[in-house]
């Protein structure tokens, strides 16, 4: 069998052995009936920091947008093709998602070629052009020589977060929703290395460990 | 505690207590040397059908793009934001993955809204924009009066699997690791009701169940 | 002995010790009292895919019609030779059966032949003209480019299983008892390399895999 | 499960556990590289009369064909649809099979209905048009009072084995391949009650059994 991975083959045995064996009438069910997720995760792309992994959960719960710095870009009704609009749209406006979690995490290596000058990837350059769109903010963390490097990495890790919550809020139905009370906006940065999820305080934007008891 | 919904922090206790716990080792050691995954997923943002799940994922094996439909766009160098050729650009460039695999699945909402002349979602109508660029496919496939919505519902899903693995040939970089035998890539297509993987052959273009042993 | 190919006489040699052997009371009664079957089946000439195999089945069960491709054709009272008109009339009419499964196959070489636009086979084209029955279907499905060989032969087996048994309704015998709930069709597709069999849902006129246990 | 009868689904459940378990590799083959049957077997469509089991035949062997009482019309090259023109033009043509079998069998409904003049079973009289094909011999056999009406019966179900094997020879491709000795023909009569097979010696035309050991 030449067609796959055999990684990838190799898991999907044991999924079909596992998961799927013992939760099998959910997922018929899920078929049947449709997804209703409660929430919809914007995440990045990186290996470390799948959000069904760090939430635990099971099929039909998240809804996930995964792109390379789980970037939200501003509104922009123009016509083109928007990936993260397009998902936000349809998870907002069609499953009516109560919540949506931006979440970041540590040593991400969308945050980390936005803070340093390296050469475009290819001629295209799309990394190079996609993080540019916190441009602003890595040129002001890059610049901040006083923290260490893994300080700016962090800082800068948590500032596009605020951004993106803050681009989500120029989408007409997500600011409707939310002073509606029908929607609810979260940021969350994960630490690949401990585990530990730093939960964005909505009053005042910091990111802080909750309790787990 | 609001700054989290709460199944969420419930799925991140199980997480730190369960996966966290028996692989602190490996996360911590992802971090330090980071990230190097053999394999890229270009999947779907549906809550069914996480690549983690189906393949039974541990953290640091899949870099994991996620948008509607699991669509690739075709190479188009513009100076625009392009969230799925920076991820693509960023597997392939910098973490240089062996294998990409497309995957699709049934009963998937932005491949029924292909086919369907539903109105826009929202003024902006990023939906309709996303799902345009398999528009021509969708219109012929939605002709297809003779067969059932079910049937064509699978229909597309699996030509606009094939349709993003052609587009990823357009890049470049992929173009030509792939000829050179460095990259590698795959289609397949998830059931979600049965649990079963289809997988492209990469020969004829038509989906087969992999023998499992 | 030169008057019957020597497999099928091997062949006929195993059945009288075998089955008939083990089932010559079951032979006699249903000489002596005739035929009651159940279930009338219109199946295709193939050599893979006989009924009785597939759904193990003794004498006496099955009234089964084998044509090419496993058509009906529509309701022609104009008194010309009408081979499967002639089986339909005296399975409904004489037998009383209660059940007609229209069963086509994977691979079928009819349907084949209707895709492709090959020379007809004998000057008679024989095949040709029977395969004209579907001709309409075929040309679209034939015209589905964006759709691999494999999967236009599978719709086009589909689609004709649809096919006649919307032509099953247009025996006016067929559609009274129907109608009254003294028969009933069903529609079935058999994958030869899996020993799959797909049965058309009567609500959705879609194939599934039936649960068997 | 209401697709499908629970007779047929559970024959089906049979053949999966059995005959396709201990022969799947053999399904597989015959997928992957057709059917190559060297016998085409004209039979009726009688429930108690299945080639396969009275001669005892695996998947692949027996192209066949049945219709009601195994009738062969003559060639009419007319544009009409002839099933049973089709199915011997494809397995003489296309597969290529190098023995045609005639089998007809006792009690054969089709035949008695020829005799007898019953009225037709419905306004389309398909069985009485299409048993018309043996019209003069049936008329002539019918005549006959000094046999008895088994005697009848059989007489006439061996006279049109005869008669369809005389048409075989009507259609050009049958009669240069068996003259160039690429084809051979037969015929066969089974008797449901003993389980007799009864073979027709190509010489006379008589019927004898042959011997088994």
């Amino acid at each position: 069998m030449t067609h796959l991975p055999e990684h990838l083959l190799n898991g999907y045995r044991n999924f079909m052995q596992g998961r799927y064996a013992s939760e099998s009438g959910r997922y018929v069910s899920l078929a049947r009936e449709g997804q209703h997720p409660e929430t919809m995760i914007v995440a990045c792309c990186d290996s470390r920091s799948a959000p069904e992994t760090i939430f635990d959960s099971g099929p039909g719960e998240l809804f996930v947008l995964r792109n390379v710095a789980n970037l939200v870009p501003p509104y922009e009704p123009d016509g083109e093709f928007h990936a993260t609009s397009a998902a936000l749209e349809f998870a907002v406006q069609s499953l009516k998602v109560k919540n949506i979690v931006v979440m970041g995490h540590g040593r991400c290596g969308g945050i980390k070629a936005a803070l340093s000058n390296n050469a475009p990837l290819s001629p295209g350059d799309f990394i190079g052009k996609w993080m540019s769109m916190i441009g602003p903010a890595a040129e002001t963390v890059a610049s901040s020589t006083l923290m260490t490097s893994s300080e700016r990495q962090t800082a800068l890790e948590r500032i596009s977060i605020r951004y993106s919550l803050a681009n989500l809020r120029t989408f007409p139905c997500v600011n409707i929703l939310e002073s509606k009370g029908r929607l609810t906006l979260y940021g969350a940065w994960f630490d690949i290395s401990t585990g530990e999820l730093w939960v964005m305080n909505k009053d005042t934007g910091d990111f802080e460990r909750p309790e787990l008891d």
